[in-house]
C-alpha cells in the first residue's frame, strides 16, 4: 500500500544523523485529497486495524505498544479517538500520564509505566509516556527536584541514563513480545497557535484551555531540542520513532493508522490452528449438541 | 425515543416479584425491522452514545460502570464490539473478569473487581463481574472451596451475605458519583446450542470452543435458578438489572444501547462553564497569542 511506503519515509532508522529541523510540520507527501478522500481511506486504514486486532487478541502471542509524544494542541487525543474508534474497545487500552502522583514519586520513573504496558493480544496506547521523563522534566528543572533523586542528578549524565534506561526497558518488553511503535506529532509552533485561539473561540472546547498552555510555549526551542535529542538517542530497531507532520490533521491520521497496521502485518498473526485432539474432541462436542433434544 | 421506552419495560424494578421464567428470550416487543434498519438505529445510537460520552469526560464528576453477564454465546463480546466500537476508545474501559489469580483468591471477593471500577469521566465495561460469585461459583461448589474461606461457609446463609456485600458495595459506588447498569442478556438454551454448533463450524471462530461449554450446559436449570435469585436479591434503585431478551443480537443491542444514553442523560451532563477570573485568563491568552509574532 502506498501509504505505508509513506509512512516507512518517516521512520527513524539512521538516528544519529537525525536533525528535527529537517523535517516539515506541513508535509503531506505530495498527497493532495480532499476531505471526503481523507475520510474514506481512514475508513479503510481503521478496517485493516480493526481485523489485524481480532487477529492479535486470537494469536494471542504479542502485544502492541503504540507511544504518543507531542506538544500541546498537535492532536494526540483526536488522533486516538479518530483512529482507534472502530477497533473493538475490548482489545484496545488507553493510558493518558499525567503529573506524577506522591505514590508515583515514590518511585523510580518507570514504576507506573510498567504498571501499564498493554496485555497479551491488546493495542495499548499511551497518550504521553515515560519519555515526558526527558521532556517535560529536562525542560522544567523543578519537576526532577520534586523527584528527590538521591544522588545530586548530574546535568550531563542524567538524560543519557535516562535515554539507556529507556532503551533497556523498551528492549525487554520487545524480547517478551511487544510490538512498539513511537509517534512523535510534528506540529508547527504556528500551527499551535492557530489551534489555540480556535480553542479559545470555540465554547465547548473552551475548558480545556489553561493560561500555562501558553506560557509553555515560550519553552518551544527547548522543547524541540529536548525531543531531537530523545528521538535520536531511543530511536531502536525494536521500538523505532516515526516523526509524523502533524500540521495537517488529516495526513497524520492516515500515515499513523498505517504505520502501525504495516507493523502489525509484519507480525504474521495467525488464528490458531484446531488439529489434532483438539480437533476430536471439537468434534465430539459437536455430536452431543447435535444429538441433544431441543429444549 | 421509542427504543427508550422499550429499554425501560426490561428494566426490574419490581424485584421482590421478579420471575426469570415470564421473560422470553426471542421477545422484540413487537420490533420487527429488517437488518439495514437495524444497522442504521444502532448507528444513532452510538453517534448518541460518543456525545454523551464526550460531556462525561468534560463534566468530570460521574463514571458509568456497565455490568454484563450471560450464559456463553448471548452475545457479550459482539455487544461490546458493535455497541463501544465508535465510541472514543479514551472513554471507555473494558475489564474481562476470568477464572481468579491466586493474588485474587487471596484476597475478599471484591478485591479485584474493585480496582477495577471506571475512573471518574469513563465509561467501564465489566465483561462479566462480581456476580460470577453468586453465579459460577454457586453452581460449582468446588470453586466455593477454593476460595478457603476461613468459617465453614453455610449453605444457607453465604449467598445472602454476598448479596448484601454486594448491595453495600454497589450502594458505596453510586453515592461517590457511579452510575451503575447492570444486563444480563437472556439467551435461550436452544439458541446457545445452535451458536456454539455455527462457532464450530466456522474455521476463524473454533478455536474459541472448548468441550467445557458444552458440558457447562448441563447446569443450565441451576445457572437459571442462580440467575433469577441474584437478579432479585440485588436489583435496586441505583443499580438496576435489565433482563435482555437475547435470541436477535439486533435487538439486544438496541435496546442495551438506548437503556444506557437514556440513564446517561437523566445525569444532566455539562461542559464546564467558562466564567469571572478564568474568563479574564482566556481573554488575557488571546492577547497574547495574537500579539505574538509567527514563528
Amino acid at each position: 500500500m502506498k501509504l505505508d511506503q509513506i509512512a516507512k519515509r518517516f521512520r527513524i532508522d539512521k538516528p544519529e544523523t537525525f536533525k528535527l529541523a529537517t523535517h516539515d510540520p506541513a508535509d503531506t507527501a505530495g498527497l493532495s485529497i480532499d476531505k471526503g478522500d481523507a475520510k474514506d481511506l481512514l475508513q479503510e486504514g481503521i478496517e485493516r486495524l480493526s481485523d489485524l486486532q481480532e487477529k492479535l487478541y486470537a494469536d494471542n502471542r504479542w502485544s502492541v505498544l503504540i507511544v504518543l509524544q507531542a506538544m500541546d494542541a498537535a492532536g494526540k487525543d483526536s488522533l486516538i479517538e479518530h483512529v482507534m474508534s472502530g477497533v473493538n474497545p475490548q482489545g484496545v487500552q488507553v493510558f493518558s500520564f499525567k503529573q506524577p502522583s506522591q505514590e508515583e514519586l515514590d518511585h523510580t520513573f518507570l514504576w507506573r509505566i510498567a504498571k501499564s504496558v498493554p496485555e497479551r493480544g491488546r493495542i495499548g496506547i499511551f497518550n504521553r509516556s515515560h519519555y515526558e521523563e526527558v521532556l517535560a522534566v529536562r525542560v522544567h528543572p523543578e519537576y526532577l527536584k520534586a523527584q528527590r533523586l538521591p544522588d545530586k542528578p548530574n546535568g550531563k549524565d542524567i538524560w543519557h541514563q535516562r535515554f539507556d534506561d529507556i532503551r533497556g526497558f523498551e528492549k525487554h518488553l520487545a524480547r517478551n513480545g511487544t510490538l512498539i511503535l513511537k509517534f512523535f506529532l510534528n506540529v508547527s509552533r504556528n500551527e499551535q497557535r492557530k489551534r489555540f485561539l480556535d480553542r479559545i473561540d470555540e465554547p465547548a472546547k473552551r475548558w480545556k484551555f489553561s493560561i500555562g498552555d501558553v506560557t509553555e510555549r515560550a519553552l518551544w526551542p527547548k522543547y524541540m531540542d529536548a525531543y531531537e535529542d530523545a528521538i535520536r538517542e531511543t530511536s531502536t530497531p525494536e521500538a523505532p520513532w516515526y516523526v509524523i507532520p502533524a500540521d495537517h490533521k488529516w495526513f497524520s491520521r492516515l500515515v499513523v493508522a498505517a504505520a502501525i497496521a504495516d507493523a502489525m502485518e509484519g507480525l504474521k498473526l495467525e488464528f490458531p490452528k484446531v488439529e489434532g485432539a483438539a480437533l476430536a474432541e471439537l468434534e465430539k462436542a459437536r455430536k452431543l449438541l447435535t444429538e441433544e433434544r431441543d429444549q
